[in-house]
């Protein structure tokens, strides 16, 4: 049976950017390697941001030359700006997601940069990856983060998000993803989100959601995506990274939990989730001191569950 | 604007039943009143138990009289056999429940009685209440518990469910609720569960749910069944009493994430989100060695979140 949708675990960096503890990179490969024995498919393995910024992820492009070895894993990572994509084409991503901050206030106090300037960098991207042979161009994906709400500007108007969008098309972007940076996303609202991004950008464009439990309605927004049609959930092993501003919170929502859904409901992931459940004890063994949240590995599983065979 | 749905609060019965600390009358009255001025229209205050049972609910009776004397509130409590019935009616209650565990084998264990012996039981309390005038007599609710699955028979097969839900139609009762009182549930199960009761009983005596969050599942569940045109959620403040089985989980879904999805979705409580967490405070102070669950507390509402005038 072909897996219906696409569980893309960032823990690797989302989670760990989110930690004070680094983790040493043979770790990270053998966290990597038991989410690939567990059925996981796509794993963003780091970050090609300065090392100085991010430690605990300077040892990205060491962790994309080792996945790539791994079968059929499709190695991903984060970009900042043409800088970063250059690292990863080097080092031989299968895929890059660059975050633009539909938020130009949390854009200028995150990344520096206002939208003009990020979508330059997009359009100079889009002719970098032109002259690359396609057989070893990386896909690219841009997302478009905080565009359920933003700490700084409360509500993002619709009007700015769907312009921003038909930018991204006219720039030839094929994958526009949709990200819950903040935490503030319902399951209405990811339902029109994703409704009115399509309006613009087409169904095709639109696959991918990254979700955050901030305030507990993670697993809810995953199922309204899905209900929606999306196809690619991110999510974070034991929820690592947590929340800053919410003590009791994973950051990411939880594999775990996510990939437990989908299989209870008959949805293949491709995933056994009481293999995913082992991995937690490389997890807790190499970052003690790191929170790992999730419901169901405390709970286990429901008597007479059926884990599918990876 | 006429709330939309009824988000039933069941801490004060099954949040302290499962708390090791007793809460004293005069905190629980407090609590009672906190949300009723937070816009919580409903609140199952208590069960009619032996008292050497859970000395948590001892006072129910008192509580059902002075609950009685709040405006706009329905007071709720929860009768396992003719006996609570009796109790109830006497001191006045709105609405009774009563569990019904679709697994013969939790209900022996947990009831010490057979399926045909609660039917039996059943029975008569119908002709009990039959006997009194129509504006003392309360609403009586039976609750399918177990209905997602038990931990001792696992899978409760539909067909047992569906017979059951049929006999209850015989008894001529006229709300039939669903109870995850495992936190086995998932979403396309609970659609699925609806749709198969009422397609026995027809949706007017299908209207409420209670879940669990034990696998991190709860408000997606809730989800599902407010998109199968369920109006009426259990909840329980703070998810006060935890679950025992697993140490980082809420029991009952938690009221205050609950009402914060259903109002940032448009969907009206009728309760003030911001009012009903301040809330919390009363159970920190009355309850200190018992956790207090939530998201949407610890992470406090988003910015430019309005919250409707209860």
């Amino acid at each position: 049976m072909t897996p219906e949708i696409l569980i893309s675990e960032v823990g690797p960096r989302d989670g760990l950017q989110n930690c004070k503890s680094i983790m040493a990179t043979k770790d990270k490969i053998a966290w990597i390697e038991a989410e690939v024995r567990a059925g996981v498919r796509e794993i963003e393995v780091g970050s090609f941001v300065p090392a100085k910024l991010l430690p605990q992820l300077a040892d990205t492009a060491d962790l994309v030359r080792h996945a790539r070895t791994i079968e059929g894993l499709t190695v991903a990572v984060l970009v900042p700006n043409l800088h970063g994509v250059k690292a990863a084409v080097e080092a031989g991503a299968h895929k890059m997601s660059l975050p633009l901050s539909v938020s130009e206030t949390h854009s200028l106090k995150n990344l520096r940069r206002s939208h003009q300037q990020v979508l330059a960098e997009i359009g100079e991207i889009q002719a970098f990856l032109a002259d690359i042979p396609a057989d070893r161009r990386p896909h690219f994906e841009v997302s478009l983060s905080t565009v359920f709400g933003c700490t700084m500007e409360g509500v993002v108007p619709e009007s700015k998000i769907l312009s921003l969008t038909e930018k991204l098309v006219d720039l030839d972007i094929k994958d526009i993803g949709l990200s819950d940076t903040t935490g503030y996303a319902n399951p209405a609202q990811v339902k029109r989100m994703i409704r009115a991004v399509r309006s613009v950008a087409g169904a095709d464009r639109v696959t991918g959601i990254h979700l955050h439990n901030t305030r507990g309605l993670g697993i809810a927004n995953a199922l309204a995506a899905y209900e929606e049609g999306i196809t690619t959930f991110d999510a974070s092993l034991g929820g690592l990274g947590g929340c800053p501003f919410a003590p009791g919170a994973s950051g990411n929502i939880v594999t775990e939990d996510l990939a437990f859904m989908f299989e209870a409901m008959g949805v293949n992931t491709g995933i056994n989730v009481a293999e995913l459940i082992k991995v937690r004890e490389i997890l807790a063994r190499a970052l003690p001191d790191e929170t790992l949240y999730g419901f169901t590995p405390d709970a286990g599983l429901p008597k007479g569950f059926d884990c599918v065979a990876a």
